[in-house]
């Protein structure tokens, strides 16, 4: 199977916030921007892996600033690594003002998919091979999300997540 | 300000998986059912605190099984713990095959809302009193989460988290 | 074929009112709520059948007080009685507004769904045992709603509607 | 306030059934059905009443037949009679399958409308005149069914509905 | 195959803008618009042609007056002409202020349909009659508007383009 | 006022084709295709005029290929030129399929939007400068159709269309 680029998989989503995506204030709903954010998210898993991608799971997603209604909301994503049949995807969010002229960052986001066949059967996904400094960094930083979500699963005892525990070291030894 | 009880938060919505909710393969997007998921949220958060709620962060949800067309899913929500303008809300999903007569646990998820008036400033939610055995342990479990979400957000050192690190000890201890 | 209760039946679905569900005056829709009644109405029915069930009728409803956007609608249903492949499901309506602290009841309704398997067949559909007081009253009086159902479409004359006329027969003495 | 006709308060809306307003056998749901018959109902009072109309009540509606996805539904609506500020909406609906060149009927329904104006207090809605033949036996009919209503909700005894009675007279007779 | 008439091909379509159909003004947004207009023109092609019809392309539409929130959009379309396997429909489009009483006219355009069989290839349809004047003016001024999608689409020199060019001509012949 | 480039009003979008995107086929409808690049084209115009901006007229749109359900829709656009108050929008759209590694052009098209003021007043947009050499050629082909959108529309005789006949010349000068 071969190997693909991490810009293979980049998709790019504008919405503007229209009325019934907002709530009594006349703010966007989380849950709204999470539906968006996931259907962006679907659309780099796929074209990473060419077979229909189903969502696993979020982690953690913190909501900073309100955005409005009438605001202009573009969502980037792509997938930073693969382990076999799921992939990290991470994805960005803007929220943007045209008559204020701003642009701010809104979330920050990982998102796990994994790869079906048509039998519904999670499916091996191609590797990805990151290319710039950035992408290699991510590629790094995957590894140690993909620990965190074992341990707060439940699936992997916390002494034998490696790569996570390197970073919560000095802590670690600062305490004991 | 009154203290208020679990119960009187607690809200349920049911739905039908229609076309519109589902990929190519005929199942619940998981994006859909995030929104779904948030506006119950939204709507126990309100019960509770009598004024516009809303989403501040949600902590990360697995999706372990698919969802089909024409399936029913249910989900419940209370609130487990008020952090001053913050509520934590728990938020668990079931889906159901009236056809194949089953039931099964889809999701168990935690949103934390931001009670705000209608100046959109955050305001000060009631206090919520656990009755129950089982929403007294929710409530002692909701103070090692927050931790935990501020650890992960880099606004709390891990050393400082009280609660969350007497969790950690003995895989400490053993690694030390 | 197994009977079954009433309360395995039950069904219940929130919605908070969002602007598309609203006219120009920021009600709610009766359309729209009819939409929900028969969803959640739909669902009680599966519940009970098992199997796919479609709407047969929908008696007569009063909308008494608007519901505003940002308002909670709550709606409960349940399948009061059986007649072999038909069921009478009851359907009531509660508006809730958080803010405002007031939960007001806004109808009660009456839906007939017909039990139909994967031929599109009409299916018989398993008896209900009514278990408490109010269950059993209402089994008595869908028996009556149904009789008055046929002689309003033309199908039962009037006269022979044994249970319905009982209660008329004061009225129609003092008439003769 | 001046009179108007029948004819200048007729709407016409058509339809394809899409995915979304089908269930799980790929048949229109009734809710979604009567969504429509609401939004064109409305239409018609607004054309009569020259302001915000909203659904006051709705009569019973039978579905005798499934309509199918990518069938064209054609709903006609008008003005039959008005009440000072309330108005018999009288609905018509007929499904349409162009590809086997059949169109048959659907159903035939009676919503009843209330005018409000700003404040959104019930506003006198100008008369209607029948012209036709059809539409005074429309007008005649109306009011039989206006009694029928207020019975049925128990605003009006049996024995003071005059005109509604004149009808059950023959069944009366033969029962006493 | 047996011709048909125009009248038989009509279809109207009437939908009140709701929130969701607004930009931030408040206006009904053209993209909106154009779908609605394309179900109307879509339903009109299969009445004609008795089989599924897509969208082949859509002539220049002008948006000359904004419509507004709680405004009532009336659509009427019909077949103008057909060319084998495409047809022209043609699409009147007026909005109704109900409180103003005012209608005004809104767009008029012209949409080209392809009839397509169960396998998704063109299918021919039946020929059109016009019968009143203004049809046969319809139909003649539709293969003059054909000329011009095939010269603007590249696939038609103009001096081959026989019924177009004679309205040119004056001013070409003045050119020249 | 300041000059703007050409690349600051790029707005790109990304959409999975859902079922109620679809007709009875399984493929997009047009319509919702238009209603997607309204809404992309939208975002470039208010990106550009950093105001509201509504759309005035849509160009003549093909539609070459059918879309189907489950494809992505990729649609980017980019404001070519400003005239005072309208711009000339480019719109360019792809369908991909993740599982058949295609993407293929479906469709080029241009829509003018003009910018307004809170008053619902054309307001002046900032000039462009185009940048590259693809840019100025847009540039300069925008000015020919907007001759050609006045001559269809009747508002400038053919003759006064000078950069528009430039390019009919060689076929005038045959045909006389």
């Amino acid at each position: 199977m071969s190997t693909k680029s991490v810009s293979a998989s980049r998709a790019e989503m504008s919405e503007i916030v229209l009325p019934n995506d907002t709530n009594s204030l006349g703010n966007l709903m989380g849950g709204q921007l999470l539906h968006w954010m996931d259907i962006c998210a679907a659309i780099s898993s796929q074209r990473h892996a060419h077979c229909v991608c189903v969502t696993a799971a979020v982690d953690s997603v913190e909501f900073h600033s309100a955005i409005e209604l009438g605001e202009v909301v573009t969502i980037k994503s792509q997938v930073n690594r693969v382990f076999r049949t799921s992939m990290e995807v991470e994805i960005n969010v803007w929220a943007e003002n045209p008559s204020k002229r701003t642009v701010r960052k809104s979330n920050r986001a990982f998102f796990t998919f994994v790869a079906v066949d048509s039998e519904k059967r999670a499916a091996v996904a191609p590797q990805i091979i990151p290319e710039t400094e950035e992408e290699r960094q991510a590629y790094e930083d995957a590894l140690r999300r993909r620990e965190m979500r074992l341990v707060m699963a439940g699936r992997l005892p916390l002494d034998q997540a490696e790569h996570l525990t390197a970073e919560f070291d000095p802590l670690v030894r600062k305490r004991s």
